[in-house]
């Protein structure tokens, strides 16, 4: 009797220790789900504040710290002030303007619990119909305020 | 006594199933460190075979997979064997030369338990004197036969 209730102690410790597998793997494609869905939003709102003209509001989707980097064109900038004040000189300076920003061919993929990574491809319309574009490689992690590119890759043809 | 026994064995399943948390975070650094060592070894291993001109197993540092994606200055390739073909024509052609490779600045960061990515630059010296450089940008996962680039950005000046 005694044998007894110890093993259904030991077995309730194990189902609370080891849920089965497939709910595992389960809650695993649900979390990949809700990330790729919550990375997805971070770039829709990017893509919105751009258009809008609010460069504020673009680099929120932007790690705010001096470790932020950011490649382009085989050039490194490190921070996210380093980041703005590249945005700011290039598409706010005298003469320059933000156009319109569209993001496509975007794929997410989720790299760990609170990390993920995103290729796709950006395509600018402006006034006076040059349209840059290129491609990008964006890294992501999850902080306590939400899902923030930690690393980004540009590069244009 | 009974009850001391029950609590006795309900605290042994507790320390199984939930070791102390500095003994987790020391066990994730320990982790981390061995996936970085990992990951440095494959580009350590990518380096040497470049410069003994052995394409093939600089290669092997690439997940063999159609998923495999390469970006390169704006243009998007997919796939091991297009990467392949793509270093074939542009360093082993009839007049190209794959010259000396160096790594540098590079920065592996971990970002769950079966990837991790790689900032860094590349070096290249021609017997010309001419030396092509850039920076890259590398995904890695963990796969049954070891570390993989499944993501490769690099951009040159």
């Amino acid at each position: 009797m005694r044998k007894k209730r110890i093993l259904r102690i030991l077995f309730a410790c194990g189902l609370v220790a080891m849920p089965p597998l497939a709910a595992i793997a389960s809650a695993q494609a649900q979390s990949a789900d809700d990330n790729n869905a919550a990375v997805e939003r971070v770039l829709r709102t990017q893509q919105e504040a751009w258009n809008r003209h609010d460069l504020d509001g673009f680099m929120e989707g932007y790690w705010k710290s001096a470790e932020l980097t950011f490649f382009s064109g085989g050039k490194v900038t490190s921070g996210w002030q380093a980041a703005l004040d590249r945005y700011r000189a290039k598409y706010s300076g005298p003469g320059n303007e933000m156009g319109k920003l569209e993001f496509s061919d975007l794929r997410i993929e989720t790299l760990g619990p609170d990390a993920a990574f995103v290729r796709g491809a950006f395509h600018l319309t402006m006034s006076d119909g040059k349209t840059p574009h290129g491609i990008f490689t964006l890294v992501f992690r999850k902080f306590p305020d939400g899902w923030k590119i930690v690393h980004d890759h540009t590069s244009v043809e």
